[in-house]
């Protein structure tokens, strides 16, 4: 048991999933993805037809093929999706890890034989796509803006990986590493080379992974590459689309904001275009800077992150309020209702937040983390694990529910591969120690250099704010431990071994403890988790005079069968004093918050719409649920900002 | 000077225009509408292209016609458009006011020529339809439900009784008693004739005008069977559609809910579909109601009203929210910034309240008339009388402003008509006595039977709520005066000569006075004008936890140029006794409303987006203008519904 990625430079790098051994409540939500969604996942990609494109060994499909009976009864078809390769990626990821929380062999033998299709798939040359292979042989490498043909190939990268590490099988890495130089031959700023990038940024990420595992240097200036090359002039875009004698101003995006190559990347300040692309370029330029210890990257970053944050987040963490563009609009427009907060916008966001750890512990990010993950992007699967949520709105009038699978069905795989891979979030490893960034029962195997750690957590977060750590080393050891207090934490304490220790070694939201460390060290972090009313800026025009409750990391909502309908005429008081808790069995006995509110009506008025006299107030009592556990029980309305004051 | 139209059965009816001379208030809009709107309406059609479709003189047009040059110097072309006689309608019908007002000599030239155009395109048969004499000729009567054929039809017999109440000249009226008579022997249920009837209702309402006028029975008999055939079986539209080799289903509209032919219209109970077409519809259908005392009509009137008033409605009058269907969606979705609101539907409820009169006086509709009137209708005219809003949305981030001109140019010339004939929508009269339902300064000539009574207001309504109202007999009569009692008012006083009359007077919110009138009898109404805040229904989302202020008859709203930026951040007291009133120059002096405020303010904080401190409020004074009258000074937000409380 030793942890797999062995940093090398000074920067904070996370363990590799199986380092991490998660109990608790995201010992639950694994066991889910592990025990059903991964299986589900498979089944469905095989009831789309998926395998259809990418066996080698099947006859080429039509374009459109069918797909499912409607509820009308009539059938219905689908595309085959050039992007379809990424997809089944992100299901072996998301196998790879269930299959080292609970051996399946029946889960591994058919990953098996997925990765038997690629390999049967990959050129001579290396190269390895099933669209350019089979749809649309002898045209790759044409249209990089648009046929996510490197992004396909990020996403095997990271599949490789994680099955490498679960299984201890090398297929898919031999594959993805003979297609990783191939592509580092083709594309560069050497003669002979295209100076060109992806549309949709996540190889840069992926190569950053397959670099921290194989120790090859190559795979990590490769990704280097691709994040200095994009937005520079001439535009490749441009020059690519005359290749194919397109005009490239006829495009249907419009601007080369949408894939966020319109300016090199150290000179874009404002987070713009299709949110998922922005948030897998973030979180490469967070590599990189790790990696090479890149300031100017991190500099750029920080603005970045400061405009995202501070002006176009939803309070779940979602992002990119509008449908139009998958993306960002303008600052502080974030409708609720509306809200198409992609389930993978959310979890890339907190895949760019844990990077942004990578230059050192930071509760600006690690907070920001935390609140992505336990909202918006975990609402993204059901209890049970076996139903999604695509798009994440803060309001819904009971039509919004989770689906089955979809058309394009990229968030399924994507929270799936987050949840199962939780644990290697929760930490960061450098040299210099260990930072925890995020808390839950678990058992985690980290080196700091030489010194193997076991830490080991016993808590009942999110429910509660306790946490007891304990460590285990062969022989002591100095190092520095940061363990984060969240900024939504007010009056933390902790006690070293029984003794209080003083919040002056606060650092950038951490407490930092650099000491000699003995085997059996234990220590009690105590992060109260007092109900919180969350006011948004006033110039979030869809949150005026409304709250959103919150509790811990926890987002709150009210759903209509704990409150009835009409959730937009219930007043909650300003007041949270008299806030109360319970567990709610339903809902794997996850905390209900009830509030003292009260009820407008508008009892006979002779039939007016408009009247001098208010509506009229009745007391009640409000029950919130965390946001993530919608839509599990009864269908109905749901609300996040519930009207305030008065 | 005598009443054109003598009523002939028991209900009320509207005075002619010319019987009414405006003062005050009214008499400045009408001025403006007299010495700019209707030459300007009249070159706007020349520029538009118009008269190339109607003047048979002239070559027939392509469909597509040079129209204007962009802002970016590129020219534009207008589609010729179907409906066009109707537009060019209410331009002759607005002129003929104007000249009533104002004698023009070269306005009644070019009103002149225009009426020879369409006195030579009339057919030997009497028909007269410049689109389907000149565009499509042989196509006549082929496709009632699309082509607007019979709505023309009816604004311009409008018009020819408009015109020759102002000139005395028959020419157009003897076009369109033609016109009329050939209609009527092309439509109905006697052998040889079609039972066809108009998608867009109007002629309806005008075969009223035209019979009033002429005294011929046969258009009031005509008119009747336009009501009573609609949505009868087998549906008209379908057998048409047939006819053509279509299929009725094909339909962009999709449902006959959409122009109210779904259901007989004594069987329908929910207002549908296009707002000015169902407006359009009701109004005949009242109108038909008072000739023919059809209780029957009234009833299924009397549950529409409801249901709109009820349900459907904005404070300012507008109706119809959606741009989609420019028409009506569901109940309480009344949402502001994006309120389409036609000035057309406006002035169209305004027309259907009126015409709900003619049963007797009843406030349910006067009040209701002069709300639409006052803020939904008036809003679509500029102060100068030069610039047009097509759609009335009740919040604005700054960027919706009034048209010079539209491509559909229905809205100008239908709000310059009604404010030029506002005289004839302020009194009713009926063999029973005089009903009073708006106030403003002015003199009308009426008669109540062999009766002729001169009526003086003499006020400054609607900036005073105080009424002088003086009658001139030439000998003493027995009489009903009823004098409107709004519903807006609280404590309102009467005096007769002097004597204070008893509000056990009041009648459906209407003060009935009965006895023998004198020649110099003098009453004093007095109508208090508080400052009211208006809350709505707690079904309309987008009203929540907000109040519109109101005075008299008007809604006002703030502008950005009273207030600075941000309306949304501002919070009104529910506690209106600290209001002050003060008149603004700048807006011809109506009375500004100033309420002690407080604005939300959210300082220095990190950047934070979320927080658990509220925003900070800053006391500010805020001022509201009249609703009529915003966008009238420089460019900015504009908000209706206040945030309110706290």
């Amino acid at each position: 048991m030793t942890s797999h990625d062995q940093p090398k430079a000074s920067g904070y790098r996370p363990p590799a999933v199986p380092d991490v051994e998660m109990r608790g409540f995201w010992g639950e939500r694994i066991d889910a993805v592990a025990e059903r969604t991964a299986m589900i996942l498979y089944d469905r990609c095989v009831a789309a037809g998926m395998f259809d494109q990418i066996d080698p060994k099947r006859p080429v499909p039509d374009v459109k093929m069918p797909w499912h009976v409607r509820a009308d009864g009539t059938p219905d078809t689908v595309n085959v999706q050039m992007f379809w390769d990424s997809d089944v990626a992100k299901v072996i990821e998301t196998a790879a890890y269930a299959l080292y929380r609970k051996r399946n062999a029946d889960l591994e033998a058919k990953m098996d034989a997925i990765i038997e299709m690629f390999a049967g798939l990959q050129q001579p040359d290396g190269y390895m796509n099933s669209w350019f292979i089979r749809m649309q042989p002898g045209q790759r490498w044409t249209n990089l803006r648009d046929c996510h043909e490197l992004y396909c190939a990020g996403h095997l990268m990271e599949a490789a990986v994680a099955y490498f590490h679960a299984t201890g099988k090398r297929s898919l890495l031999d594959v993805m590493c003979r297609y990783a130089d191939h592509i580092d031959t083709t594309f560069g700023l050497k003669p002979g080379q295209q100076p060109g990038y992806c549309g949709h940024e996540e190889i840069e990420l992926a190569l950053i992974r397959l670099g921290r595992t194989t120790g090859k240097q190559r795979y990590l200036d490769l990704a280097r590459y691709f994040v200095d090359q994009r937005g520079q002039q001439p535009h490749y875009f441009d020059v690519e689309a005359a290749r194919r004698g397109v005009d490239p101003a006829q495009w249907r995006h419009k601007t080369y904001l949408y894939n966020q190559s319109h300016l090199p990347v150290r000179e874009q300040t404002k987070v713009v275009g299709h949110a998922v692309r922005a948030m897998y370029l973030y979180s490469g330029m967070a590599d990189v800077a790790t990696e090479f210890g890149d300031d100017s990257l991190t500099e750029a970053l920080k603005g970045l992150w400061e405009d995202l944050t501070s002006k176009q987040m939803y309070v779940t963490g979602g992002i990119g309020p509008a449908a139009s563009n998958e993306g960002f609009t303008d600052y502080y427009d974030l409708p609720n209702e509306s809200a198409y907060a992609e389930t993978c916008a959310a979890v890339a966001l907190v895949m760019w937040a844990s990077r942004m750890l990578g230059r050192g512990p930071d509760r600006a990010y690690a907070d920001i983390m935390e609140q992505a993950l336990y909202n918006g992007a975990l609402s993204g699967l059901s209890i049970d694990g076996s139903r999604f949520f695509y798009d994440n709105p803060l309001e819904s009038r009971g039509g919004h529910h989770r689906w089955t699978w979809h058309r394009c069905p990229c968030c399924p795989p994507n929270i799936a591969r987050t949840v199962a891979a939780i644990g290697s979030y929760m930490y960061g490893v450098s040299t210099e120690g260990i930072a925890v960034h995020l808390y839950g029962a678990s058992t985690a195997r980290l080196s700091v250099g030489a010194t193997e750690v076991t830490l080991t957590q016993d808590t009942n977060y999110p429910t509660d704010g306790r946490v007891a750590i304990g460590m285990a080393l062969a022989r002591p050891a100095r190092f520095t431990l940061s363990l984060r207090v969240p900024g939504w934490c007010d009056g933390s304490t902790l006690r070293l071994n029984g003794e209080a220790v003083s919040a002056g070694m606060l650092q950038d939201g951490y407490l930092r403890l650099t000491r000699e460390w003995q085997d059996g060290d234990k220590l009690e972090l105590d992060l109260p988790m007092q109900v919180r009313a969350l006011h948004a800026h006033p110039a979030v025009k869809a949150d005026l005079g409304r709250v959103a409750i919150a509790r811990g990391p926890l987002i709150y909502c009210a759903e209509e069968i704990d409150n009835t309908a009409d959730l937009n005429a219930i007043v909650v008081s300003d007041d949270l004093s008299a806030a109360k808790t319970a567990p709610l069995p339903a809902l794997n006995g996850a905390l209900a918050i009830e509030l003292q509110a009260r009820r407008e009506h508008w009892p006979q008025r002779d039939g007016r719409l408009y009247d001098t006299r208010p509506p009229e107030l009745k007391p009640e009592t409000a029950r919130f649920v965390p946001y993530y556990l919608w839509d599990n029980r009864d269908p109905g309305e749901m609300l996040v900002w519930i009207r305030a004051g008065r």
